[in-house]
């Protein structure tokens, strides 16, 4: 099956751009926005044209991969100081996601054993780098579907919030990668989507993603999990993640620690499904990441319509962070870690 | 002070029609709407012109008025058909709210008075009646303001949810007009106002009124208060109320629910301001309260803008019920009930 994943492709890599579905315009129009260079790629990942923790370390990845074909024919601290602008401009196109350092890390380390080569030798072996995390990110979603699938029951009703799938990341995705293996392992599964103000993921990309696969797919404003949970109407809950802290604390997207709360008091399994490069051992806990203040207007309205009045101060926290005691289960590619806490994740890297 | 109260009139009697502001054109146009007869308020409450518990009850009073003044040259059977069908008519307008039904007992009550009188005797016992429901609203939010207002502390970060203030209310407000008192009586407070999807009441009633007083207002998307709580930025919570059972479970606008158990989880007290007239002490607790579930396409957009993709399914509670457990206190005109319970509320109504 995997439709969606075969049809559509989130990031595309054209050999000399990268192709990004813009997801500011889905599910309206499907558009590819094209990428030339470092600055460009921070800028569509600051805009959201790409978004989500894996895709976002895909893009990043690429963007490097771009820095190097630019500089093909330079050399020495002129190329040194052109790719250490671009590795800048990237980490800081969004703070929270930690996949992006993550995926910028592992091209640096490439850099480092080519530093003295040719130019074309360093731009081959850094897309060659680029194209691997973004294949490994495919895999990776497709392991952990492959685990997360074996909590799903048949006819599970699944709440899922932000959009954690096939357009979060290189394809099949994290949260809706667990929903896609257990509906291609045959049981019958629906979702619910929790809209996801304020850019609306949930209505916009995870509702159309669904559709895409026909996997039933009901649309609720985030202010309707309570209700739905305390009538019975959600069997678990299952979600993506931007950082994981050592201790298990996720920062996922805003309004996820109130589902948590909400499932933890009715009883419902709240299920995290994110990759290793989404955890954070650095961190020891929620409380230390960084959590990005996006600009107001995201919350005075939407798409140039704008319905709060003038003169009023908003606050637009991107993420919040849910504490590992909430979380029933960590979906990874190594497995499920139930109950995480800092020596389950330890155990998981060893 | 209680400046928008003068300023802005929710519903304004003209003799011969009712004027209500247009809520779903605010805060962008501030525009009113007439009525002429019981089918155009009822109408006018349906598509939300009008909102708010206890101003569906006053609209709903003057709607059974303007029948009688339609009905003023008519007699016997014929009239009590059309006031028959005019009840009929605001009854189904809107199923949640108590008020509703509660106002139009209240006319039903002087009707059977006058029953046998003529037509203009008949409009003016009617018309007095929704007037003193009027003003009654409004000395009863001052009421409940005056006790609201000592659970208030200096400098208090009150959170609400949709608008309970001067625009669902015959003015001052509910939860706002607790808020309100409390500005008056000298407290420097400040409101974070949820922006409360699907209808953006919040976002642009609740902000709207407060910029008006003057009153410090902070925006937020309604899947940002856990984050707020967890972070200490909310000092207490007011919201309204639609329908209070006789146990005290409150129903309340969608939303609600959620942030009664993140209070509850971070000891933040959690208040509902709510007259009398919105105690339904017929129904033993919230299961009895019927839901309204409105139109998909205030779900899948706003205003004519649609987000979602063609063909999702979608469900559109429009209020939750909060258990009594989790409510600190009822904020009504006869004082505080810390804890509701099933006798708190019987001895307030002795």
């Amino acid at each position: 099956m995997d439709a969606l994943a075969v049809r559509v492709e989130t990031l595309r890599w054209r050999g000399d751009r990268l192709e990004l579905i813009d997801q500011r315009a889905l599910p309206q129009r499907l558009e590819y926005v094209a990428c030339s260079d470092a600055a460009e790629t921070a800028a569509a990942i600051s805009a959201m044209v790409v978004r989500g923790a894996p895709a976002i370390g895909c893009a990043a990845a690429f963007g490097v991969a771009l820095e190097a074909l630019r500089q093909r024919d330079a050399r020495g601290p002129s190329r040194d100081a052109a790719f250490e602008r671009a590795f800048a401009t990237l980490q800081a196109s969004r703070p929270t996601a930690v996949n992006l350092f993550w995926a910028l890390a592992r091209m640096k380390s490439v850099l480092s054993t080519v530093r003295d080569r040719d130019g074309p030798e360093v731009a081959a072996a850094l897309t060659a780098e680029a194209q691997r995390i973004l294949a490994e990110d495919l895999e990776v979603n497709r392991a952990m579907g492959r685990h997360g699938a074996e909590l799903v029951a048949d006819g599970a009703r699944i709440m899922t919030h932000c959009n954690a799938g096939a357009l979060a990341t290189a394809g099949h995705g994290t949260a809706l990668g667990v929903v896609r293996s257990a509906r291609d392992a045959g049981k019958r599964v629906s979702v619910v989507a929790n809209e996801t103000r304020p850019f609306l993921q949930g209505a916009r990309l995870t509702a159309w993603e669904m559709l895409q696969e026909r996997i039933p797919v009901t649309l609720v404003t985030d202010g309707m999990a309570g209700h739905l949970m305390s009538r019975g109407k959600v069997d678990i809950v299952i979600v993506g993640a931007d950082r994981v802290a050592a201790n298990g604390d996720v920062a996922n997207k805003i309004g996820t620690y109130p589902l948590a709360v909400l499932a933890a008091r009715h009883g419902i399994p709240f299920y995290v499904a994110a990759p290793l490069s989404t955890v954070d051992r650095a961190i020891p806990d929620g409380s230390g990441i960084p959590i990005e203040e996006r600009d107001p207007s995201e919350v005075t309205g939407f798409r140039g319509e704008r319905w709060a009045p003038e003169g009023v101060s908003v606050v637009n926290p991107a993420f919040d962070v849910t504490p590992a005691s909430l979380v029933t289960a960590l979906i990874t590619e190594r497995g499920v870690v139930r109950a995480p806490s800092r020596d389950a994740l330890r155990a998981l890297f060893d």
